[in-house]
This record gives structure tokens, C-alpha cells and sequence, in this order.
């Protein structure tokens, strides 16, 4: 199975470069990345925010998608994204690890957990998808990569 | 009733300084702010990574959460987001408004909606949040500001 | 507009008529229904079942997105049901309204909230749906009605 | 590891009985339930209504954290049911299996599954729960079994 993870990371975008998101499995069957905490990542209370949780099962779960929509030639538009906080972070690494539930023609579902260095649990969520044939409208634009 | 959106200003926290995000409005009953898109907030699409719509969704919500707390001498940690992505927006300004479903003692639920500056709704969400009594220990440190 | 409440009682399928449910607007800019509750709505400890709130604003918002859909020739699966428990009942009448948050035509997005008869809101909730044309496949025969 | 589920079968609750649902295993690590879907269970299409899933996730789940609640002197509320739908059932059997994924004391969250006869996932969830002493307040009588 082909590992697509460094030439994602050579190729990020602009929020998983903000999140400090670095792949290291990215395959149609199950996606691995990692963020080394610092104090960007803190709401005010001075633990990991929400959105940064929220944010990487989102990354995860897409990137897991987009590479098995890929080979359909379809890409993907996220639709849904519940997440549930576990434990607070205050520091340290946080590793993201995604599979997936269905990855059907019209849509996918990924789920992800977040765990700390120690395989403490962090975060747990799911990311809905929908595949869209390359030519399809998103935003104005041709939909795909 | 008392607008805390300059206090917050000053004092953001790391996450929502690294989502561009300033309020206007954060009282107990409404809770309203605004980010000016830019490539940082980006997939590899091109449109507004899903993370930064869950994103301020989560710092609108716990913002008024945490207000409504903070007079009772409590503080909040978000329990759930749950983050419905409605349409792709590709720059220009996201304004986000979050107003309370419930404000109980033991937990409070906020909801909000992010849209553009035309009205847009770009996404909605709601955040579960759990009220914590000043004292009690999150992640190793008393809860609280 | 239309409102298609009659219609829809007199055929509601089993599962809404397990729950006791009845139509009283059903359009394609709203819907309402009504549930009288009773000891086989509740759960051990006495108390409304969540099965039941997360089943009527499921029903509430298919009903809607599918009254759009049929305007279209397409009919709707339901994809996501994200509900959030608010306050706990023990009998009475539960109504539910469902309002539209997106009507696209490859999804759709409505929200509820169940509120008891002095209007106080017992769980509010959000379902998303996808679009299918008629004749599109479903669990092996074709979708539709 | 004591196995509840005779105990709970014979006192199911109200809309475990309308559900249909049987447990076969409810331990502090595993609830098992099934359910012979029949015609009462579908919505107008003729599939098994979206409520069905989200009830017996609910179930499934809630008995779990009720059981780890019961040896603390705890009661749980259920807070929020996030449902993904994967795939459409028609009839047959439905079997339910939530595990948790944490079991702290001021809340849990448990995950369900919900598949066929041949082990096809239809759905998954998760359910967060507060618990609470035993003599808290719960919609005007003290919570608890």
C-alpha cells in the first residue's frame, strides 16, 4: 500500500501548517500524523484548545479520504465533524490516528483519536464526507485537487 | 449587560491569536466575532479548512460559556462539538455568533453559526460544555482562569 | 405552501407511529409534530428515553428534507443525526419543530428542537441528509418512495 | 466480570421494549443487544428509521455507563448522541455493541456499533453521559434507579 505522507507534508496547505501537523502514515486504510504542543495550541485556561482536537481528527480523517477518492478520481468536501474532548493537554506530542468506517462512492466516514505520547486518549471523532466526481462545482470553482 | 469583547481581545490565548480571531461582542447572552480569511486558513483545495470552522465555532461558544461561569465562580471544559459544514468559502471575512441553548450549573450548550460577510451561513455547530466549581482539578491544575 | 401534516398521518410508516407521533405542519419551509408521552417513552430511571428525542428530530427533519426532495424527483437518506439532550421529561406532550439550515441539492441540513407544552426546550438537534435521484440504488432496491 | 443482562432484560424500560432490544452481555466493559427488526422499526421508504439506530446506540451505551455508575453510587443522564448512518437495513436481525471510551466521574463517553446478521456496519455513535450522586436533583426528583 503506497504511503503518501511525505509528499503531503511537502505539500500541507495552509491550516495543517498552522496546526504544526506532520503525516507520518497516509494510505487509503489508515492516516498517522503528529503536533508537537506549544503555546499557540492553548485557549485561555492554558490547556489544548478544542478547535486544535476538532482540527487534526479533521485533517486526518479528509486526508484519509481524499487518498481513496483519489484513485476514483473524485475528491472530497467534508459535511460533518463531531468530535468528543476525553482529557486535557497542556503540553508534550499529540498523535492523531485515523481509519475508516465506510468509504462508499457518495460518501465516506473516518474516525480518528487523538492520544498523547503515553497512548492516553485525548480525543475521539468522526468526519462525514461527500465524493465528488472531478468537474463537480465547489465554491465557484471546479471541484478536486 | 457588560461587553468583556475588549478584555478578550487583549488576552486571546495562543489558538484563537492563530486563527485571526477578534470579538466584538461577549456577553451571557451572545457571543459574536470575526476572522479575515487568509491561504493560512486553507486545505490543500484551496477553501477554509474544516478545522478553522470548528475552530471559532469552539471559541465562540466557550467564550460566552466561560463568561456565564465566571459570575457563578465556576469555570468550563468543552465536553462535544458538533460542527455541520454547510457551504466552501475560499477568503474574504467569517463572522461567527454564538448564542446559549442551555445555561445549566452542571453543563451549558451554546450554539453557532459562521457565515460570510453577505450572510452565508458557512457552517453551524453546537459545543457541550461542563461547569466546573473553582477548585477542581483539570489535567494536574485547579480548573479555572 | 402546501402543507402535506394530513397526508403524511395518514402514512407514517412504523417507526413514527411506535413513537406516537403526529404532523401538524409539514412544508417545505417548517415542520412541527407532537408526541403525547407515555410510560413506553421512558427508560429505567423513569425518564424520557434519548432514543425517543434523537427519534423525533430525526423524523421531524427527513420529513422536511424529503418534502423538498420530492419537488425535485430525488428522495433523501439521512447521513448524520447529532442531538443534544436538555432537559429531562416524565410525561406530557413533547412537540418537536424542524427548520431548514441548508436545502442544497446534493445535501441537506435541517435542525430541531423538542420542547414541552410550556415551551421549554427538552433537546435540540441537527440531521443531514443526502439528495438521491430517483432511481438510485438504496440497500438494494431503488431509492425512492 | 458480572453479566447484567438477565437482570436488565426482565426490567428493559419502556422504549427498550418498543425498540425490541434484548441484551445478551452488559458489563462495565461490553453491552451486546439485538433486535429483530420488523415492520414497526422502518420509516415511509421502507428502511429501518434513523431513531431505530440512534435508540439502541443510546441503549447500549447508557447501560454500560449506568452499570460502571451503579458500583460508585453514581446515576448517568445522557448529554449528547452523535449517529453516523452507514448503511440501510431492510429486516433482519440488528445487533448493538457499545464499549467505553472513558469511564471518568464526572462524565463517560461510550461508542456503539450497530451491524447486521453478517457483521455489515449500519451505524455507529457515541454517547457522553453525566454522571451524578446519588441524590442530585434530576428534572424534579432525586436522580438515580
Amino acid at each position: 500500500m503506497e504511503n503518501f505522507a511525505e509528499q503531503l507534508n511537502a505539500n500541507l496547505g495552509g491550516w495543517n501548517n498552522a496546526m504544526g501537523l506532520r503525516f507520518s502514515i497516509v494510505t487509503t486504510e489508515e492516516v498517522v500524523g503528529e503536533v508537537t504542543l506549544g503555546p499557540q495550541h492553548t485557549q485561555p485556561y492554558g490547556i489544548v484548545h478544542g478547535g486544535v482536537h476538532c482540527g487534526v481528527i479533521e485533517a486526518a480523517c479528509s486526508t484519509g479520504a481524499a487518498i481513496v477518492a483519489l484513485a476514483r478520481n473524485q475528491s472530497v468536501v467534508g459535511l460533518e465533524n463531531a468530535t468528543s474532548f476525553i482529557a486535557a493537554a497542556r503540553g508534550g506530542k499529540m498523535i492523531v490516528k485515523a481509519t475508516p468506517v465506510t468509504r462508499g462512492r457518495r460518501t465516506q466516514v473516518w474516525q480518528a483519536v487523538v492520544s498523547d505520547e503515553a497512548g492516553k486518549t485525548l480525543a475521539t471523532g468522526r468526519v462525514r464526507l461527500m465524493c465528488l466526481d472531478t468537474g463537480s462545482d465547489l465554491a465557484g470553482k471546479p471541484a478536486g485537487v
